[in-house]
C-alpha cells in the first residue's frame, strides 16, 4: 500500500474523480473511521455455506490510504470459503468461535495446512491461494484482518466458471484435462450467478 | 512494509545475521503460519488494568515480510490502553466483548473519538497518538490489526517518565509546563519500571 | 518491488544466510546482468501444448532488487498457458510471432479478453487469473515483462488438483460443486505431477 | 513517500479535488522549487523558547510526490524543542550554529542522546519520540531534513493536554498517575491554545 | 511504483485533473489492455541512425498504476541509442534481431559491457547512464520492460547540450574542461532540437 | 526506500554478509546517529571549486533502512558541482552562505533555474540532471538533504570520458556529433582519473 502523505484522507466514495484508491472528502468525523458491519452472523444459507463481510475502504471510508482493513468469515457447519486469492493482500485470521480446517498453496504446489479453533490465527501470504472450512458440527466465525484497504477477491471456481463474458471452454477443459461436457456442467452449478 | 520478494520468508529468530526484519530461515512448516498466543485473556492486574499480547513477527515468524500482524487487548473494568503510538502502523480494532471509550489526535490537535461495543470496529492512523478506555463495568477485549509485522509501541507516559536513561527532568518540566518537582512525583509513579 | 539501496546487488544464489530476495555477491560482472535463456524456443511436446522459460532472478542474478524480470512463453498450435495468477507483479506480454488469445479476469468476474498478433502488446494486472491460448495453426511465441525479480506463478488448475500434500477431495467438490469421484478424476489428470 | 510517476507533480493547493499529497497544477517554473523561509531565524519569544518553520509542500509546491521536506529550528538559550513524533519521517538534523542536547526514545524505552554543536549532525529516526534543548546561553540554529513532503507533528505534551476536543481528564490521570486536579493542572498551562 | 490500490485504474489521459500518474476512468474495455505501437520498426534514418518507440501508460492507458511499460528500439547499422539515464525505472532489453554493444556506468565509474544478440538479454539498473550501440552492418531491434509505467528518458547530451533555455556555457565548459567555444560547436550540433 | 521493519538497524559496515543496505550492527549507541563530517569547509583547490562532502549511511551507519541523508557542498568562487544525477533521491538544497545559480533539466529537456542565496532553498526531483555554480565572488556552501541513504552520483562528464574501462570513442562521438580526436581531448581533460 501506498504511504499516506497527511493523517487522513478519508474516501469520498462519490467523487465524480477516480484516483488510485479515492480522493479525500473535505469534512472527517470519527463516524469515517467506525463500522458495525461486522456485529452480526452473516447469512450462511446459500450454497457454499459461508459468507464473507467486509469492512474494507468502500465501508469505512477513513481506512482510504491506510494500508488495512478487515473482514468477518461465517460458516456454517460443513460451510466452504472456497479456493481464492486476494490479489493485494496477506490474510490474517482470528478465529472467534468454532474449528476450522485452513490451508494455502505455495507457488511450489505445496499444501500448508492446518486445524484452528477458537482463539488461535493462521496466515495466508499474499497472493496465494487459499481456503476454510468448517467441517465441525457447528458454526464458525472468523476475523480477517489485510494488510489493503481493498485487497480483493477471486474465487477461483467462481472466476473461471462464471466469468462474463465467460472464459472458453476450450481454455477450461484443456486447463483441467476434462471434456467440454464436463467444462459445461461445471458452468451450469454456477448459473445463475448470484 | 516492504514487498515480500518471494512467496514465504519465516523469520529465523535466532540467526547471528540481522537485517531489516529477519533473514529466512530453511524449512517452513504450517506450525509458522499459527499461532495460539490470542487465545486466552491477558492479566490485567496491573496499574493500567489493561494489557496487550502480539502475534507479531516474534511471535508468529510466517508474518516476516509480510507486513501485518494481530494482538489481543484485555481490559478490567477501569482499564486503560494508556496514550499511545506505533511507529510503523496503522491499527485496525474489532471489539470481542464489553465497551470502549477511544480516540485518536491528529497532528492538528482533533481529538477524533467514539464509544464502541461488542462487533464494532475502529480505525487509529498510522504514528498518531490513540488510546482506549474500558469505562464499562465488565472485563473488554479486542482484536487489533496492524499492517505492519512488527509495528512497535511507544506508550507515551512511560517513553518520557520511565526511560533509561531517564529523560532530563528539565526538558519534561518544561514541556508540560510543570515544576521539576512534579516531574520527579511522576517520575516515581513509573518506578520501579516493571 | 523494494527500492534498491545500492547501484547493484547481485544475487548470491549460493548464499547460506536467507533474506527477502537474496544477498549479494562480492564481484560483479557484466555477465550478471546477461542471459541467453530466452534464445530459443522451449519444447512444447507437453500436455498444454506451451512452455514458460524465464529469466528471473535466479537464472539472472543481476535483476536482485532490480524488481523486473522477462519470461519466453512457446506454444505449439492449440498451445494453452493455462489460467493462472503471478503474486508478485503485473505482466505485459510482446507476441513474438504467431496469434493468441488472451484474456484476464477482474475480482468482479469480468473478463477482458482479446485475440492478439505478432508485434501486438496486451497487459495482465498484477495478481489476476489470466490465460494464453494460440488458436492458430502455427506456433507462436511472447516475451512477457514482470515488474518483479521473481513473480511466481500458481497455475490454478495444477495449484488445487495436483497439490503435495493434496488439497482434500470435499474441499474441491464444494468449490466446483461436483462430486468427490470427479474431484479423483480431475487430479487423476494430473498425476503423476511433472 | 510513494514513488513520484512523472518527473515533477508540483501541488495545487488550493485545488478543489483533494488526494492523497496533492494534485498537481498545470504549469511548473523554478519558482515552484524555490524557498526563502528558512531565511531568517523564528521568533522563540513564546513559552518553550524555540519555533519550528517549515519548508514542506505546503510551503513549497515542488516538492509534492517528491518525499523530502526541511525545517529550520530556532532556540533562545534554554529553548526546548518538546518531545514529539513526526508520524512520516525520519528527521536529520545539522546545527547551523550554538549547541543543543538531543535525544530520540526507542520503543523499548532506551534513550539515546548527545550534546551536539555547529556543523554536527544527529538522526531522529521514524516514529519515534525526540527532542532537542538549547541549554547553552547563546541562540542556536538548526536545518532539519524529513523523508516526507509533509512529515507532520505530534508535539506530545500539547496533544495530550489541549487537544480539542479534549483527552477525558481520566485518561491523562491514569496514563500519567497523576490525579484529576493535576491533569487540570497541566491543562491550564496550556490554555488558551495558540 | 505505488502499489495499486483496485484491481485496474485506466488512466484517463485527458483529464482537466492531474495527479501522480493519471486519474482512473469510469469504462474500462481490453482495448485499454492492448497496443499495437511496436509492432513495426520505427524510422531511423535520423541524427543518431535510431529510434525509441514507447508503450508506455501514454501510449497505452490499462498501465496506470501497475508500475510497467514497454519499448521497441529499432538501429540502423551503426545507430546509437546515445548514454542516457531512465529516472524512474530499471531496463531489461531482449534483442528481437541484429546485434548489439551495450554498457551501463555505476556510480563507481565502472563500464559494464557486452556484445548480445538475438534473443539475448541484458539489464540496465535504474538511474544509471546506459547506452546500445549497433557496430553491425544489419539493423537491429530490442524490445525493452521497465518497471514504471513511464520510465522518462534523459538523452545526457540533448539534455545537457540542447535544453531549453539552454545550460549556460560556463557550466558546461568547465563540467567537459572544455572550452566555450567547443561548447557552442557542440550545442550547434543539436540545433535546431527535432 | 524500504520501510524500516524495526526502530533502528544500524549499519554494520564490515559485515562479510551483503544486502541491500546493511545487515545491522549488535549494538546500537547514540554514536551511531551522530556525525561531524560536515563541520568543516570541504577543500575546493581541485579542477571543479567544489568538493561534496557526504554524511550518507557508510559515514553514518545509523541511518540504515531510514532513506534519508545529508551533504556539505563547498564551492570556490567561480566553483562548480558539475552536472550530475542522483539514481536513488531527490535532493534539497539550502544555502548556508555564498551565492549559487542552479538549475535541474526535466526529461523533457526544459531547464529550470535559479540564482540562491543564503538560507534560501531549491529541489532537485530524483534522477534529474542538475547542478549549482558559484558565480560569486566570495565561497559558497550548502546542506543537502537527501532521501535516500546512499543516493549516488553520476558525474555526468566524469561517468562518459573517465569510466573504466572506458565507454568507447565512437559511442560517445556519435552522441555529442562530435569527432573522435575530440572525443579523446574531452577524455585526456578527465586523466589521470583521481
Amino acid at each position: 500500500d501506498p504511504d499516506s502523505l497527511q493523517d487522513i484522507c478519508v474516501a469520498d466514495l462519490n467523487s465524480t474523480v477516480k484516483v488510485n484508491g479515492f480522493p479525500c472528502k473535505s469534512n472527517a468525523t470519527a463516524e469515517d473511521f467506525f463500522s458495525n458491519h461486522l456485529a452480526t452472523a452473516g447469512a450462511t444459507n446459500n450454497s457454499y455455506g459461508s459468507l464473507v463481510t467486509p469492512a474494507n475502504v468502500e465501508k469505512l471510508p477513513g481506512l482510504n490510504t491506510l494500508g488495512v482493513s478487515l473482514s468477518r468469515i461465517d460458516y456454517a457447519p460443513g460451510g466452504l470459503n472456497p479456493p481464492h486469492v486476494h490479489p493485494r493482500a496477506t490474510e490474517i485470521v482470528f478465529v472467534l468461535y468454532g474449528k476450522l480446517d485452513v490451508g494455502f498453496i505455495t507457488t511450489a504446489n505445496a499444501l500448508f495446512s492446518k486445524t484452528i479453533a477458537a482463539g488461535e490465527v493462521f496466515v495466508f501470504p499474499k497472493g496465494l491461494v487459499h481456503f476454510q472450512k468448517n467441517n465441525g458440527r457447528k458454526p464458525a466465525a472468523v476475523i480477517s484482518a489485510f494488510n489493503s484497504q481493498l485487497p480483493g477477491t477471486q474465487s477461483i471456481a467462481a472466476t473461471l466458471f462464471s466469468a462474463a463474458p465467460p472464459v472458453p471452454d476450450d481454455v477450461l477443459a484443456k486447463a483441467f484435462h476434462i471434456g467440454d461436457d464436463e467444462v459445461e456442467k461445471i458452468k451450469a452449478g454456477f448459473a445463475p450467478p448470484k
